[in-house]
């Protein structure tokens, strides 16, 4: 079967989500003269992302979009940073950071190569008006918004996948999973998915453990959005 | 409120359905020698396609796509035309045409003029799938696939146009439905969306009967995409 789509992980994989909540809180901060490790808190904040879904996976809680629970996990990280103090617009400037996340070097350029050739979709546990701002903010050529919200899952939840596949009308061996992480390329390949493992080695700063590189043979191994358009044949330079 | 999105509808207002269907049959045709009206036939077959939906409306039957039910209307048209005898593959090529309609001339300028200003997206019947492709084809710069099948729900169900406001975010009041059919910019207006009409005389051929104007006072009244650009004042030239 001929590839057909690319299903994009967004947050690490084409975005660094990292640094630019660090640079975005630092900006922020500065002429409110408010100082605090951003670092550290863009780390935190992260850390609460698989918890909050869990709830979600488990069945705890019924599905919630992703801007609902990075707010909450906001709401508890500012009382462990001493800012309490901060309003609902603050909170709500801060909670859309995650809607203008920078895309890493490679993307637009890898992007831009692969466009022609294939379906660009994202299969992200971000919600619709996350992605879409993002999109446009950092002009990323997406041709549908898939993933958690469409599918009422959050990932790795074998619905995120296929209800995104099936919204195409693509088979699983017609659809390549584009990701950083080695668990989601897990998921997707054993619901019959493509891989391409594209490396991010500094994602998670200092607190990286896993994900340095490819821990199973996945279709493609890269290490940027550009090397998989070249191994994909698309590249014409 | 500031109008943050532009939500259109499709088959009509962005893309000639009639003479792309016509033209995309009469290229078919051609080569086998099989020749028909297929003026009429383009005609008759957009004409089941509000009886098909009304099954769905009424709750006779459960949400499908709009792809299943084109697909349906062809299979009972074929018969009207003295063409049972098309295979399987003949069919599902036909019925991919609506996949592959132009767009009005002026479309794609006008979008382009909007897009860095609003976000763009479909609030149309059509499917996911054919939305995507038609995009692909034609180069419509679609930030999002809205619609009856995120929705579940064929327009004016109240459905269609609501979930897809929500996905984005967004009150009825920053959204502003782009339709050539009076009918659709009526229910629009109820939930509370702003209005823009586009006049398109010639989308039903010798058969139109309706939408050659505005027939209340909507919002805007235009009669291309350029000018709906330059009454929303980003038209730079």
């Amino acid at each position: 079967m001929t590839i057909k789509a690319l299903l994009f992980d967004v947050f690490g994989t084409v975005v660094d989500w990292r640094v630019s909540i660090r640079n975005d809180l630092e900006q922020w901060s500065t002429p409110l003269g408010i100082v605090r490790d951003w670092e550290a808190f863009a780390q935190d904040w992260r850390a609460l992302y698989q918890p909050a879904m869990e709830q979600v996976r488990s069945g705890q809680r019924a599905y919630v979009r992703l801007d609902v629970l990075h707010r909450e996990s906001l709401d508890s990280l500012l009382a462990t940073y001493d800012l309490e103090e901060l309003n609902t617009d603050q909170r709500n400037h801060i909670n859309r950071m995650w809607h203008r996340l920078r895309p890493w070097d490679d993307v637009l350029p890898g992007l831009s190569q692969l466009k022609p050739h294939f379906i660009l979709a994202t299969l992200s546990n971000g919600n619709i008006e996350l992605m879409v701002n993002m999109a446009r903010n950092a002009r990323l050529p997406w041709d549908m918004i898939l993933g958690a919200e469409v599918a009422q899952a959050y990932k790795p939840d074998p619905r995120a996948y296929l209800v995104s596949m099936d919204m195409l009308g693509l088979e699983p061996s017609q659809c390549l999973m584009v990701a950083a992480h080695n668990d989601d390329l897990r998921q997707a390949a054993s619901l019959g998915m493509r891989t391409a493992f594209i490396s991010r080695a500094t994602e998670y700063g200092d607190r990286q453990t896993v994900d340095f590189v490819a821990d199973d043979t996945w279709d493609f191994d890269c290490g940027t959005m550009t090397e998989l358009a070249h191994k994909l044949c698309v590249c014409r330079v």
